[in-house]
């Protein structure tokens, strides 16, 4: 499944402890998807994951915990970024990336419900934001050989430029019924390409 | 108070009637804003507005319709755009002006809330819709301005333009924990602008 974030649950590594954890994070993801964090019960999550609910209430403790390991999970098992040798090319596939995952029933259902719990509780936040310095992390490089390359200017905020891809997406996903098409993503790339060019994105900016 | 949404209650006309709802949607903003969705309670609404609990059900029935109308109210009373005769400076001022709103503790937080709770209530989701739809209308001239003063080209999406501008700011409070400071809303209108000149936002694009 080409999504940003592979579906926890599929093949990897590990013995039992490991697929454990990807069952019950599977069953954490599709509870959140469908009902969000309000609806996150441990006990049910065992059930669906036929795990020991023991086991699940040692390990992960509350479903603040359980949604955070999730999200750690989703970035460990992120796809790595894609190479063209062109900053439009890299940074568009970036954004068709994004696009799949957030246009994805479930994967879409699982970000909205994971954003909506952070915005009232710290922890769920806390883990949100990692998610996303890890992807930034994982994707800065393609921005960072632009500069290289004298694509972009030289003091160029790669970080920023990556967030600056994502941001339109998100956008449209929470605040209109607006269709997420691969012509939104396209265009997200360009205008962060655009922006880049013009040296928006200059520390010196700021 | 310079927010996108002026605080419902503040100086407008209108007699009991109006005072009543102004007082009631001051109330429900501060209930979501201090604890979401899920604690706004109707009876404790129409205690903090001071109002009868009849009034408040018979008016607005649920949490929900209560959400509905304030987000109608906040479009209503949200400030016109600004005209400085340039694209950059239109867009740069509307950029504030969200930046000012979403940084402000009790209006951020109610936005969170409401962002939230529409990604898990349809009602309130084609509500908070409606609202953008409302505050993109206000400023879109701006652009259409720029596309007849030729700093545009014909074609331009002058909706998606307005959207642009807010898409980093929103997309910064809710998966980041950097401030949402006035940099950041400067740079969201220099990238919109730079985007929209080379062409990014026509619709031919799509």
């Amino acid at each position: 499944m080409a999504t940003e974030s592979t579906d926890p649950g599929s093949v990897r590594p590990g013995g039992r402890t490991a697929r454990v954890r990807a069952a019950v994070l599977r069953a954490a993801g599709d509870a959140l998807a469908e009902g969000g964090l309000a609806h996150l019960d441990l006990a049910e999550v065992a059930r669906r994951a036929e795990v020991g609910r023991t086991t699940v209430y040692r390990r992960w403790g509350s479903p603040t915990q359980l949604v955070a390991d999730l999200l750690a999970d989703m970035a460990e098992q992120s796809l790595p970024r894609t190479e063209t040798g062109t900053l439009l090319g890299d940074l568009r596939a970036n954004a068709r990336l994004v696009r799949r995952t957030l246009a994805d029933p479930r994967q879409g259902a699982l970000f909205k419900a994971v954003i909506a719990a952070a915005t009232c509780d710290d922890q769920t936040a806390a883990a949100l934001h990692r998610f996303y310095e890890i992807r930034v992390d994982a994707w800065q490089p393609c921005v960072q050989q632009a500069v290289e390359r004298g694509e972009l200017p030289e003091g160029t905020d790669t970080r920023e430029v990556v967030r600056a891809v994502s941001a339109p997406l998100y956008y449209r996903l929470l605040t209109s019924d607006a269709p997420l098409d691969e012509a939104a993503a396209d265009r997200a790339a360009e205008a962060t390409v655009a922006a880049a060019r013009a040296g928006v994105f200059t520390r010196s900016a700021e």
